[in-house]
């Protein structure tokens, strides 16, 4: 017998929002989506790139074709906070279609559907996981499905287990590759339905269509809180300077949203640094900069917000680093067999080129290491092992050690460093997230019901109210470009970076330099499911601002 | 103008809950305190030990005496969730015994009173700081109030500002030396009467007369919080072993109430493990026992809690750092002179008792250079700068080499590390830390109106309901006893460290085994405000398992 706390008990109860006429009645309603900007794409997806664009709206007679929809769910890849209420809108969805209906869930992301591994998963089941955060239900995994290899088992096993859909719940990755196995069996004369559902705490899988991926809101308030207690911190000890790295590889949407909500001293965002082609110690001097003007203004501490991917967007951190894969790739052995790490970074440095070397020499020595010696089953660097808060607190230290001696500064400098990851990305949802994504999964079992494949789950309107939320489905290949990937074109879902003409960063550009001189702090708190609205069902304020235009 | 967010808006108007009774007409009850253990504190505190111990009753006529109380309030220490309502509380007490009263807030910690720093705490300026977080309004600081220079330059400042009365809201040791004060000013002829009032979010300021400190109930609720979040990773991902880091330098309470609630596989409590006089390879091992067991029944995955104190509370450990103290204190030169760490360890290493070297040198070189690089004013190793959870992974990952090479263990072990500090002293007050120190601060208001001196303001029976908590007073040096520090015996409260005989440990001690075995993780979510009473109330298992005895 499990253990439950009040709080999980009390969530399991509640009755995610949504729209009123997202019920088994509502009628499908189609029209073109917008022209399309690849011809490319659409040769690559014959037979769904044309497909219409599908809004549910309330109304309808009920569903009486007599046929019990069996649906196959894979959670794929990070866990993000909704992940179980997509399930439980999937299975309340086709239960009130059909109460035969039924959902299968394949075990340990996309790898489950290969190795037909899983289980039944029935009412009493998902009751206990209504609302509640990971992706425990059925694990997650990262195996991709994208050969040939792989559509002909999963249709395979899909066929015997007589799966009329799968809804794969994952990023821009699993989305593309939900969207070939769907033209896949379409092509192979397989009635399987295949759709997919944007996931994700990164907040990089947004388009035209797709205004926000579930678990964006409540990852980032997870950490905005956490940010705002140690602002609270930082103003109540006033000597403290806190190096926050935030989870998220590729996009920086978790470090721009937790700015706007916490008001930090200085934020960098990964896309500009790369737009703006800003050196390593261009940064490090910003910052140091910040560090000496609060110094003089009796504010001796501050805040940094770093995104996880910053790395490699500093377009010499990504030169060296790729001068680094292809050093280790050529002569790994003469390197393996030098004894120490002196002989080995100097055996690395005696390949790079001037600039990178020049770089690799200024690196603090632990990172230097790190660079050469944590590399991944190909050998290639791992980037994300790199401990960019202390890689930067080592500079800004170095740097400011500098502008002492040159008499610039007198401060004290007393760096904390933290990371903020496994604690948000599996949270509990948010109220927004708890209501966002179980729509999300009623709407794609209203897609299975259509006969729709090669969708994505979709629903917008979301700065309205749950009441005004537009459910509906977009072809996969709609999102879809080409893009260039060990030498071949390929067709994926675009990862949507930080836009530096948006709304969002726009006010965050609004602001930041008054933030890193005058401390103007902001205190989110926790998330709150029970309280006055504005408190507990307001979503991200990227989402507001992007959606208000 | 400071943004403020919807829900620290919604906090701003939060009422406290309170004892009905705890109002300016309360009536003082004088009884006499439980005997004394020690007759060596008796002598030292002559005018205030046989004070009596009083509770307020519901009850009684208004004040009438015409005497506004002029008050001065310290923060002292680390900061802990609650300390912005106790001197709310005792604004509201001393205004409505009269409302020509007033508060004087010293700035930055006990110097503010020697550097007669600080600002008038009025009531528009308080009404921003409500069921906030940190100690932000004042600043804090860890000087210390302790030798008669020290109390005659209080006495003198407090004096000039005219104060009937000075709070010192702060740990055992703030708290011991506001007792001194108040023996000293009473010795001197001094009207100025001092009372403390105990905070510390470690919880090792509890006795028999304070049930818990204001703080421990939001900062282990924050902390838990995250560990639930850890843990449902941990399940969804299954391949990764969490070892988490807890704030708290002396006692193991904070571990030990997130142990409670949340089923982490294994929790090191420190007091335990100085009990039974435990090696460092010992606690590795048990460690990789249960990693290995786990491994071996599918269970690849797992949480391990750490105390920050840890390594003090080892033997072995503890004998190391004080040998190195000393070899450091006696040949700092000639270390100093060296010009590489290898040398400077090798160095060290010479110096050290058998067995001390031979730890050190078992030690990963990182936490062996930790251990003499990183050293405070006085010389001393820097035991909080130790990466505890580090030297933990490296000495499990080690061992587990050990048995993968004996056969014993084929799984594959990927550690993550996590330190919870900075996150959680400075959150918002949960609603019972909201309460209590709200309450301890009318308290004390009422204590000053009783023209007490010496006291700390007490708030009891916290396991029911605020309506029959019982407010009163206690003569500080009543939880006094002798310690020797530096050659000399001094009075000090004793920090309370976990009772391996008391309920709370006990708890643990008898789920831990299985918990290690079975999966058995509790998601207790975040702090609510505004929800279900048993949700949003209750406080500690920590205090709700030692007061219901």
């Amino acid at each position: 017998m499990t253990y439950r706390n009040p709080l999980e008990i009390a969530r399991l109860a509640y009755l995610p929002k949504h729209p009123p006429g997202l019920t088994e009645c509502a009628t499908a309603v189609k029209s073109a989506p917008p022209a399309a900007s690849s011809e490319e794409v659409r040769a690559l997806f014959p037979k769904t790139f044309d497909l219409p664009a599908i809004t549910f709206e309330a109304g309808g007679k009920p569903p009486a074709n007599g046929k019990p929809l069996r649906v196959g769910v894979i959670l794929s890849g990070g866990p993000a906070p909704g992940g179980h209420n997509v399930i439980a809108g999937i299975f309340d969805g086709i239960k009130r279609i059909d109460p035969a209906s039924s959902v299968f869930g394949f075990r340990n992301g996309p790898s489950g559907i290969l190795e037909n591994s899983g289980i039944e998963l029935d009412g009493p089941l998902l009751d206990t996981y209504r609302n509640t955060g990971g992706f425990d239900i059925i694990g997650s995994g990262r195996t991709k499905l994208q050969s040939d290899e792989d559509f002909r088992k999963a249709l395979e096993n899909a066929g015997a287990r007589m799966l009329d859909g799968l809804v794969v719940i994952g990023g821009d990755d699993s989305n593309t590759n939900a969207c070939m196995l769907a033209e896949f069996a379409l092509a192979a004369g397989s009635p399987l339905q295949v759709l997919g559902v944007p996931k994700t705490i990164d907040g990089d899988l947004k388009n035209k269509y797709v205004e926000t991926s579930f678990g964006f809101d409540t990852a980032s308030k997870v950490y905005s809180d956490l940010i705002g207690n140690i602002h609270r911190d930082a103003i109540s000890i006033r000597k403290y300077w806190h190096f926050i790295k935030l989870m998220g590889r590729s996009a920086s949407h978790i470090a721009l949203e937790c700015a706007l909500q916490t008001h930090p001293t200085i934020t960098l965002i990964s896309e500009e640094i790369a737009d703006r082609e800003m050196a390593l110690h261009e940064i490090v001097d910003q910052i140091a900069d910040s560090i000496c003007y609060r110094a003089n203004h009796d504010e001796n501490f501050g805040t940094v917000l770093i995104p996880e991917g910053l790395v490699e967007f500093i377009p010499e951190m990504r030169a060296l680093i790729r001068e680094l894969n292809d050093v280790l790739a050529t002569g790994i052995e003469e390197f393996n067999a030098l004894g120490t790490l002196p002989h080995k970074r100097e055996y690395v440095n005696d390949c790079l080129s001037p600039s990178s070397a020049g770089l690799y020499r200024r690196l603090p020595r632990e990172i230097a290491n790190q660079l050469i010696l944590d590399r991944d089953p190909h050998g290639n660097v791992q980037v994300s092992k790199v401990d960019t808060q202390r890689l930067i607190i080592e500079l800004v230290e170095h740097r400011l050690g500098m502008m002492k001696s040159r008499g610039l500064y007198s401060g004290t400098f007393t760096p904390q460093h933290h990371y903020l990851g496994y604690e948000g990305r599996c949270a509990a949802p948010s109220n927004f997230d708890a209501d966002y994504s179980y729509s999300l999964g009623f709407t794609a079992a209203l897609l299975l019901r259509e006969g729709a494949t090669g969708y994505m789950a979709t629903v917008r309107n979301l700065i309205g109210s749950s009441g005004d939320w537009i459910p509906g489905g977009i072809p996969l290949s709609r999102m879809m470009h080409l893009e260039r990937r060990h030498g071949t074109d390929v067709p994926v879902i675009q990862k949507a970076l930080v836009d530096l003409e948006g709304p969002a960063f726009r006010e965050l550009a609004a602001y930041r330099d008054g933030w890193s001189k005058k401390t103007s702090f902001s205190f989110p708190g926790p998330v709150q499911y029970f309280g006055p609205q504005d408190v507990c069902d307001r979503t991200t304020l990227t989402l507001q601002l992007e959606q208000a235009l």
